[in-house]
């Protein structure tokens, strides 16, 4: 393609809900920074956003971070490196948004997912059209929550929320490092 | 469809290589055993096998899985246990096709997986096509390598091998957990 688009994913760790539906902070789950990187490594992503506004995680995500570029993770697993420089760390998604507009001087496009059936959800098809009609404007931001999904607040704030994947009648209990990896599959990866 | 596929998967412990190409056993990761049981509910897939022929490897697995089917974990997140019902733990990949040639009198087509580039590999579409074509007489059998993936072994007695995800080319270290998501969705998720 020509005209590549500009994505970045971020993962929020506030505000999300909780299994009664109350806004918390989670916290960060080490093999989510891994998983995520390398998925955003593999489908050409510019960055992998962790939001927490906690200081106590966002010391520990640097640390993790620190022994995957520069430590003895970095020796041990080469490889990895280059997903972890992926990744970076904001206090929140408005955080997220600016440093990534600031960075790329394009306007942002803020793409929210979301494992229950919602009214006016996109589908995948219709979120690669998008991206192809506005990647000279824009940069793509793809949206996860962790707990129980992301606060109707975001979602009620992105320019789009995608169908969930599976069937949410059914079962909807997919890890979020499985449906970040489905949906950069299904927005960027090969369809044959 | 009315004539829907009986699918499995495995997971493989053993035979797999290491950094340098020798044949090894991994250790279980416990995170393996929960997305993967997640993801193999959500596509629903009829079994997920670990596969290790070592004694305390299959002991470790019986405990997280009684301590998720009937103990605290089952309590504090009830969805959880659909999935994990599905977790089997076999001794090797022929003890795994064995069991469920007998559940379902069905014969094998075991489909392997490889994250790099080899001789006679087949797309997703043509697998889909596969798959649809012979539904009525064989169940179909889905194996995932850890550690730096299959040994050549399993991958020349395999019925098909799939495509690798991405590009070897450029970046091919995706978690398996994140690949097994991938490939489950685009052999029996929603195209659109």
């Amino acid at each position: 393609m020509s005209n590549n688009p500009t994505v970045h994913m971020a993962l929020l760790h506030h505000p999300v809900i909780n299994k009664i539906g109350d806004i918390v902070s989670t916290a960060v789950t080490n093999l989510d920074i891994h998983d995520n990187a390398r998925s955003s490594r593999t489908y050409g992503l510019s960055s992998y956003h962790i939001v927490t506004p906690l200081d106590a995680q966002v010391e520990l995500v640097s640390r993790i971070l620190k022994h995957w570029r520069d430590g003895h993770g970095a020796r041990r697993v080469p490889n990895r490196v280059d997903a972890m420089n992926l990744v970076q760390v904001s206090r929140s998604l408005e955080e997220a948004i600016e440093t990534m507009a600031a960075e790329s001087g394009l306007k942002p496009y803020v793409v929210a997912t979301c494992a229950r059936r919602r009214e006016g959800t996109v589908n995948y098809g219709q979120m690669r059209d998008t991206i192809n009609e506005l990647a000279k404007t824009h940069f793509f931001l793809l949206v996860f929550g962790t707990g129980y999904g992301l606060a109707e607040a975001v979602l009620n704030g992105a320019d789009a929320v995608l169908d969930p994947i599976g069937n949410p009648e059914d079962w909807n209990h997919l890890s979020v490092r499985s449906a970040v990896a489905i949906i950069l599959d299904r927005l960027f990866g090969i369809r044959d």
